[in-house]
């Protein structure tokens, strides 16, 4: 019988994207749920919504709770976290190169890394030697993959996710889909998007 | 030995504080925490983030998520829901009374029944007939309470409690803090909040 599935979309720039990032497998795999990891970008949605920039640098007050929020929840699950100098990040090149290996067997690595080094390194994820530090630990080529990047079907994917996204009514990430057309917002809503891809 | 204290914030106009109005006493008991309510008015707080109206009608798109979030979570927990005509609804008269009642015997129940209401019945709790249902539901004598709802030191009361909201960084309801200072924010942090408690 086919697993059911369960959409996993996620921007790079989003920190709950980055805690549900670390805690999705072993919850999907105790589930029985399939995984799609799905870039995309948030930017041109706040845009859409007359938001220019994080809500979390527009309303300051919620701002600065939501890192004490990520550091308590980073702690009980036991990943690092150090808040990052510069946020947001832009995710584009990340999210390319996370399409091309979701394509093959490094993508989902590749997005932990990529997560864990804007969140818990503070290296800044826009930089083509920070990207490329993590393919080499990975041992993906570095040249192929940012050839890549610039083909023509990956940077229409991520337009297309974006566009996706935006048409279901996402206002922040992560978000989860089921087949049925459930949306969840929230890396605290990732046991209760498990439960309904089943139903 | 002293049980752990837990502050529940809320606000009757908070459609999320109604889903943890309804799980907060048993979860508190197992976990041996006592829990203060404390009713405040988000009404000030967003005003001075610059938010004339609820988060909800000014990102509409949000929202709208927000109604189908919280059915399914009604219905997991087992209460029933519908969105109310009237959204948001003033809660200065039902917080008063609810100031009452929690110095008395009957405030919990009162501000459970409050929430059911305004989210499961579709009456506007602003609307003093609607109280006055509740309260002899209760059997507390209306006319003494709406008199006592008028005193002084209970208007000033859900100030203070609405002005230390403030000062302690709050920008929505639920929220929860413990005797140490922490503060959680949304209903789907109160496991989180009861462990904290304990610490």
């Amino acid at each position: 019988m086919q697993k059911p599935v369960l959409d996993f979309w996620f921007d790079f720039a989003s920190v709950y994207s980055f805690l549900a990032s670390m805690r999705i497998a072993p919850l999907a795999d105790d589930a029985g749920v399939t995984v799609r990891w799905r870039p995309f970008l948030l930017g041109p949605i706040f845009a859409a919504q007359g938001m220019t920039d994080s809500p979390f640098n527009l309303f300051p007050v919620k701002g600065k709770h939501m890192i004490r929020d990520v550091q308590r929840s980073a702690e009980e699950i036991g990943v690092g976290f150090r808040w990052p100098d510069a946020f947001p990040q832009s995710a584009v090149l990340a999210s390319r190169v996370a399409l091309i290996g979701l394509k093959d067997s490094w993508g989902e690595d590749f997005c932990r890394a990529v997560f864990h080094t804007e969140y818990a390194e503070n290296r800044v994820i826009s930089e083509q030697t920070v990207i490329a530090d993590i393919l080499t630990k990975l041992k993906v080529p570095v040249d192929a993959t940012f050839a890549g990047t610039q083909a023509e079907d990956i940077k229409a994917e991520l337009r297309e996710n974006t566009a996706e996204a935006q048409t279901r009514g996402f206002f922040g990430a992560p978000t989860f889909t089921t087949a049925s057309g459930e949306m969840f917002w929230g890396n605290d809503r990732l046991e209760q998007a498990l439960r309904w891809a089943k139903k």
